[in-house]
């Protein structure tokens, strides 16, 4: 495969979405075919010799890097959602935030039960999202195998909340 | 290509969000590999011969169906997305739905002058978030060269808001 420096491609915006938040942008890498590209092609390469029942997405920019992998792997594409936006019978799950509380949820028709399931976000900074998309996975019947995000914060100690699930990233950045 | 009857992925679920809709669920069209590259692979035959310059979809279903749109023909992919999501400079389009208006945006800086985008949602029905959206794209200087939809509500009369810009959808369902 062809080198790529992905950190050309991720834009790095300051005090988004608050004050003293640095965001990491990757609009930069989808609208580059040859970056986005690469990051599907880097995620096949990570997964070809332990392939993954299903992926799972973690909206919504989770969704971008999951859905190509999915059609690329050709496994089913399983959508973790906010509250309210998945129909019919749902498994919700409720996390810490650092000042309030948040749901995702899951149809359990979309999970068989044993799938060995690849857990996707485009950035991984607490875990804390992944840490209850997993537990509903879980609670469906789907083992975890492995968590990807494209970009990774290891300061913010996302292995503390993710403990045994092995994690993959593309590119980390330190809190500097 | 391979038939294959859409229909039989598509989910109707009674009174979802609310009382009185009926909504068409994607989620059993991505959890079935083989349809879901269906899908893929038709929308790359419906635009082989008109290739867009690039894709953009709206939050969040359309991502799925973009993303590997955007990997298959190696253009770049723009995302619109609710108020609030993208960070820097964006542009916003108020729109009116049922009861309540809501806002899309788009950052300019995804937007080349001049691009023939071709503009996605998992499902056309009224087409109000798809005439904020394309507004959007039009004030970033690009044109809108098509719309595409998996599923299309004609009886909901998207053509009315949509006018002059060729629609393509794979299935389109009546009232009944």
């Amino acid at each position: 495969m062809k080198a790529l420096n992905l950190d050309e491609y991720i834009r790095k915006v300051p005090d988004f979405p608050k004050k003293g938040i640095l965001f990491y942008d990757i609009t930069g890498i989808i609208t580059n075919p040859e970056a986005f590209s690469w990051c599907i092609d880097k995620m096949a390469e990570l997964y070809a010799n332990k392939r993954p029942d299903a992926v799972a997405a973690v909206e919504a920019r989770g969704f971008v890097f999951a859905a190509p992998f999915a059609v690329k792997l050709q496994i089913p594409l399983i959508l973790i959602r906010k509250k309210g936006k998945l129909p019919g019978k749902t498994l919700t799950k409720k996390y810490e935030l650092e000042y309030n509380t948040a749901e995702v949820e899951l149809q359990p028709s979309d999970v068989k039960p044993g799938q060995r399931v690849l857990l996707v976000d485009d950035l991984i900074a607490t875990g804390g999202t992944l840490c209850a998309a997993k537990s509903l996975l879980l609670e469906a019947g789907a083992s975890v195998s492995e968590i990807f995000g494209i970009i990774g914060l290891p300061f913010l100690k996302y292995k503390d909340q993710l403990c045994e699930t092995p994690v993959s990233t593309l590119i980390n950045y330190s809190s500097e």
